[in-house]
């Protein structure tokens, strides 16, 4: 028996987010089907992170265990004619009994895009939050800013999911616009439910002046989530990077 | 009663083509019945082109006709509104009642995306086609550059559809490689049924050693559509630019 860790990549438009769920389909799903067909046997399928319905991930990482005796190379050939064309898989490694996409991972880059345009963009329309009025970039990097370091993010979380720990650690919090599209990338240890989403949304209520970006210590504290702003729409969101 | 051009764009992945079919949705249709609804009265809408299945238009233009009072701006507003995601309206403009969209244009260019990489990018998955094996793009450019100019293109044309007059002019014919992504261009005062797809078709027929470049004229004087290659996805053709 091995652990395998294999890099993929995926448009997440047509699939009702990452993890398996009745009567819906997911790339969780849609990867374990295929490495039956290909491995003759079941087997579980971990992810490095939950993505929702509608979101993207340019890198991502999931683990597996098996006892194939295929070479990587046409292991990943293999496999990727068993996928669709919006899940790609990049990379095949070996890795530790121990290691695990999800817990071994030491930081996840998020980033998501604004168009910040009155036109509407039809390429960019499953990859972006169309924001008609103009945004005030510098207002929401005022308040990205204050998010970096380690905090209790519970305000920035939907009810969604329990968890206990609610402490994060965001290394990396800006905006950045160029030609109408604003990127807002958040770089931390680890990220609640909707946490990158209701960053972004907040940030745009920052920009609109319904919250002070000296607002958000405030909101830390409070662990409040109608204290914080709107939840962004998924599509502008793309996990960009898992560091290990 | 007068005459209206509308600049528009659209995603063609949801959409079987421009013109409206029964059973199917399309492109005409949609803007038809969003028109409808803002006109309270129906008109014919007639695009620059009949783009295929799965064929995308950064830049399309429609006319019609109707006798309505709303200014401009408010206008592509409401019908903004009316449309789905992936279709935009950017431009309107009154034109004089002779005007065609169609017939009007002098020139159309269009674009082809080839993602030449054996990895698969999900991103560009409904806006290109993917090969695998290097292609040769000089041998393209001297196959292609051999197009330009007054001919019969009946070669390159699907049997799909008969029209008389099978001759076109062709301005720019030409490949472009940048970071693993292949771009073909062409332009031409007008377009036969499938003509753009089988034009990229039979160049990558002959990168790959198929066909020789200067096979070009002999194709193209057989007026025998088995002697060029291959028709290409519609996923990687783009209506790029109308020029009137």
């Amino acid at each position: 028996m091995k652990r395998v860790l294999l890099k993929i990549s995926y448009d997440g438009t047509a699939y009702h987010g990452w993890q398996i769920q009745p009567n819906a389909i997911t790339v969780q799903e849609v990867i374990g089907d295929a490495l039956f067909k290909i491995l003759g046997e079941k087997t579980n399928v971990t992810g490095c992170s939950r993505t929702d319905a509608g979101v993207h991930a340019k890198e991502f990482y999931l683990h597996f265990d098996c006892d194939e005796k295929l070479p990587a190379d046409a292991f990943l050939r293999g496999l990727t004619a068993l996928l669709p064309s919006d899940i790609s898989v990049t990379e095949y490694k070996e890795v530790d009994p121990d290691f695990h996409a999800r817990y071994s991972a030491k930081a996840k880059v998020y980033q998501y895009t604004i168009l910040n345009s009155r036109i509407r963009n039809p390429f960019l329309s499953r990859y972006s939050w169309q924001i008609g009025r103009p945004l005030n970039v510098e207002r929401m990097n005022d308040f990205l800013s204050r998010l970096i370091g380690l905090h209790d993010f519970e305000a920035f979380s939907s009810s969604g999911r329990t968890v206990k720990d609610t402490v994060r650690e965001i290394y990396e919090c800006f905006a950045e616009e160029k030609d109408n599209i604003i990127k807002i990338t958040v770089k931390g240890n680890g990220f609640l439910y909707n946490m990158v989403r209701i960053i972004v949304g907040t940030a745009v209520d920052v920009s609109d002046g319904k919250i002070e970006p000296w607002d958000a210590e405030k909101i830390l504290l409070s662990k409040d989530r109608n204290l914080a702003g709107k939840t962004a729409p998924p599509e502008g969101l793309s996990l960009e990077k898992v560091i290990y």
